[in-house]
């Protein structure tokens, strides 16, 4: 039992880097196995299916990244604070990343989202529902530094899913440029979005 | 000569719509030659390899959509309104698509960016290049629209590359939702991500 665990762990974590690295249409199973270092036959007692294998290391990576954003976004720091907070802390994951491997890989969800989701609708689907939760994540946080009086805008759905937008944009142009710096601008760009009445502190007017 | 260049051009316009639809590492030459309705002993004939017609595919398009982006920001309405038509032709653009395909398809530039930015390098180049371009070109915008005193934004470069990523990322939305209905919102968030100083015309101030 312990050795099948191991398996499934071995296929779930080398697809994830596998796919963060080269995208999902260019992998095929047998390198999947090979890079986990398991025999291929053992790939389809795990998984149905390629598509079942993505799905899977879409559910683990939000499974993870929704717990950072989740303690992020609902300790006692002002609302605005936590959203500087979140971008701070993906800046600093793809920072990581390409210490480790060499590039920015990017986010795994929009990457997929331009690769795939006309593709499949299963993956489309679960896509939607990540983005769905991410953006109304942000929002409670809009609508919370709106009762405070610190931001203007008047419709916090449209807001929230605005401000993600931005947030993928930037994340695009630091994969494509290999360069993290410029998500420097996330928070200056959010306060801007929302229309944030408070000065901005120093650090975000600086950037502007 | 006619019948060479009629060949290059079928898999010129095949390779575009094929990679619009499917991205490009799930696409093999003879697919490719199949839907061009080419023998696939003449695609070496055209072109060196995948990635070379790759690099011709992104060459026209940009070649194409350039003209269409210097057309709408050179004219002689005022540059804030310039912006919002470019916005406006991209979402027509999206939505002619989505009708005659099914789905909205996305940018080609963004698509290939996370698809395939680590993965060549001559295509991230030119990739880089094209968005250089698009940022500039926003950029000369934002620069008129400061010297009319429309706009607050101190950093114009950053502020047009911010225009450019709030672009792409409602630009994945619209493809991960097959909707292009949210794109409206990309002519207000653009005044706020400059700092517009004039006040909002009626239909962005609708839009917040």
């Amino acid at each position: 039992m312990g050795r099948t665990s191991d398996a499934r762990r071995k296929i779930l974590d080398a697809a994830e880097s596998l796919i963060g690295r080269r995208g999902y249409s260019a992998l095929g199973v047998a390198e999947i196995c090979k890079a986990a270092g398991v025999p291929k036959g053992s790939f389809y007692y795990f998984f149905e299916s390629k598509e079942a294998l993505a799905l899977a290391v879409i559910d683990e990576h939000w499974d993870a990244e929704r717990q950072d954003w989740e303690r992020i976004l609902s300790d006692d720091t002002p609302p605005l604070e936590q959203l500087r907070r979140l971008f701070e802390a993906t800046e600093a994951e793809l920072r990581a990343g390409q210490i480790s491997c060499g590039t920015v890989s990017g986010c795994l969800f929009g990457n997929l989202t331009l690769e795939l989701s006309n593709q499949t609708e299963l993956i489309r689907g679960r896509l939607q529902e990540i983005f769905d939760a991410q953006a109304e994540m942000v929002e409670a946080v809009i609508t919370r530094a709106r009762e405070r009086g610190e931001v203007s805008v008047a419709d916090t759905q449209q807001a929230a899913r605005s401000v993600v937008a931005q947030l993928e944009g930037q994340v695009m142009f630091a994969k494509l440029y290999n360069d993290t710096t410029n998500l420097g601008v996330l928070w200056s760009n959010c306060l801007a979005l929302l229309g944030a009445t408070a000065p901005l502190p120093a650090s975000a007017a600086a950037a502007r």
